[in-house]
């Protein structure tokens, strides 16, 4: 399964999902290897993509949407010597029950699915032949949409930022989540890629510390100064005027502005406002959603206690006796972003 | 060396730091081995009582300074039949020196050891057993104080809370920094003892996490309801309601009261102050320095990379090419202060 084992001297990472289509392969970074380990895995039979999705080795939501769009593909591209097209017909909406049960909490998974089944139902007077090949043309283009999506993120971003090169930003929100730049790291990604000098800073990201795994390791991979700190250590960078700007994703935007994003952002956008820096959320216009009129409608996931106490750990480091209180997210009310960048 | 072994039902912490006469021995908790187990270990050898301290299973200045005079009793206990008082003088001295060299950087262990050598001086014309007895004396009356001075800090701060029972705390300026109740926890259990019901959240305190593995245990171990927290949910938190008040310990307090604490600790404060939340500073006036007009004087500590990215876990979490940024404390503007507890 493992396909490619890069050391820590890489200076431009692969997308995080692609198509192989010599090999009939998904490729995709695995993301339970980082940051320690960058391995590319080529995945051809749907068993292994079922898997890849469910064990989060490819994460974030426009990721998954693609890396489900190209399994519906190779499904049928496996599909197509079958014979009957009433065969055809009858696996391929089972390789689509089977993927969209890998991770039955993602929207987007099933949103991908959808749009690929309907480009299915309405060719199905063509070939099989044929068929497969409108699907192979509509999984590229939900991932060219996706980049292209995140690129003019990145351009929009690189404009609001201006003369801004000391970043802060927290979780991931990045290349990893989706296919190439990523949301809120978009305009640092692009930026790069054009001579621009930026100085990253990463809270790490607790409880699950995607800062630190993730944001870091695809900044630093693609060769920009990265810094690592622990969340408590933002006041003390912006009281020495070490940060220009922050920009973050968001998991959902609310009518009014309100942002739900990772556990701490509202504490970074109030320590932003105090020491009068401005704070962008950056996501793509599929995030607001006008069906929730502020933040608080919505409703915040509270996660497991051991994933304070010990993931990650040698040993358990909670007391016993002492309970803990882990919410997956907080909300962001409107009046402390500055902005939002979107495509 | 071991003495005693507890389980997680411990319903009230013994003292830190403690004199058993009988056995001419230092009894402290061995802080190594929290939050998983709760040891006393009983020290009779000065070689014992140097590495306890050099190896941190007693820290915190209040505390390392009463193990340092109980020490130092205990040295010239075991001298008091050395026969010749020239033989007394010249082996107490080297014990101070060797005692004082455990933790060249603690300003308390030199100030209590001097304390001790200032009595022996004193009373030169005294017999041995004389001197001892004095020695005795001393070092329960250093003891004595840093009790009644926390039990200060704890009854002012009892009345400042007045009917506050949600408290957030950072770090750990509890019982086991001192001998018993602590700074910034002493009103929480003071109030204990006399049944009042805190419910007390502790910021885990990266990346040294002695909110979570120190604060949380001793709170814990008190019977007190106790949640651990990481330092990013605070603002989740402040902005549900659930925090009455924030009281936090002090490294050092500058003339004008800008206050250097633990990293995180201004962080806090702005949070509680954008919510409105009082936010306390608990200390003995020792911790008030004169001589440092403000927060912009005191020079801030950088530590070791791998504290971020390394310690704790199972396998390093910081990816290769990634910087850190670590500084030990950082300063809090008076501004944000809403009071100082003291002695």
């Amino acid at each position: 399964m493992k396909e490619t084992k890069f050391d820590g001297s890489v200076v431009a990472l692969p997308d995080t999902v692609a198509l192989d289509d010599e090999r009939s392969a998904l490729v995709i970074i695995d993301q339970t290897q980082l940051p320690r380990r960058l391995e590319l895995i080529a995945l051809t039979e749907q068993v292994q993509i079922f898997e890849a999705i469910r064990s989060l080795r490819v994460r974030g939501a426009p990721a998954i949407g693609v890396s489900a769009a190209i399994g519906y593909y190779l499904a049928a591209k496996q599909l197509v010597n079958c014979g009957d097209k009433s065969i055809f017909f009858q696996k391929i909406g089972a390789a689509r029950e089977y993927l969209a049960s890998s991770r039955p909490t993602a929207v987007n998974l099933f949103w991908a699915l959808d749009r690929m089944q309907n480009v299915t139902d309405t060719h199905s007077n063509l070939s099989v032949v044929e068929i497969v090949t409108k699907l192979h043309e509509e999984c590229l283009k939900i991932r060219d949409e996706d980049i292209e999506s995140c690129r003019r993120i990145g351009e929009n971003g690189l404009k609001i930022l201006g003369r801004s090169r000391n970043i802060l930003t927290h979780c991931n929100a990045g290349q990893l989540a989706a296919v190439r730049y990523g949301t809120a790291l978009a305009p640092i990604h692009l930026g790069h890629e054009r001579g621009i000098d930026f100085k990253v800073y990463c809270d790490e990201t607790r409880p699950l510390l995607q800062g630190m795994r993730l944001s870091a390791f695809e900044l630093a991979a693609n060769g920009i100064d990265t810094t690592v700190i622990c969340d408590n250590m933002v006041s003390s960078l912006m009281s020495q005027g070490k940060i220009d700007a922050v920009i973050v994703g968001a998991d959902r935007i609310a009518a009014n502005g309100d942002t739900a994003n990772k556990i701490g952002t509202s504490g970074v956008a109030i320590l932003a406002k105090y020491y009068n820096i401005p704070f962008y959320v950056a996501a793509p216009k599929s995030t607001f959603d006008m069906s929730t009129p502020t933040g608080k409608d919505i409703i915040i996931e509270q996660r497991d206690p051991s994933e304070i106490g010990e993931l990650w750990f040698s040993e358990p480091l909670s007391p016993d006796g002492a309970k803990t209180y882990n919410p997956a997210f907080d909300v962001t009310p409107h009046e402390l972003i500055t902005g939002f960048i979107t495509d």
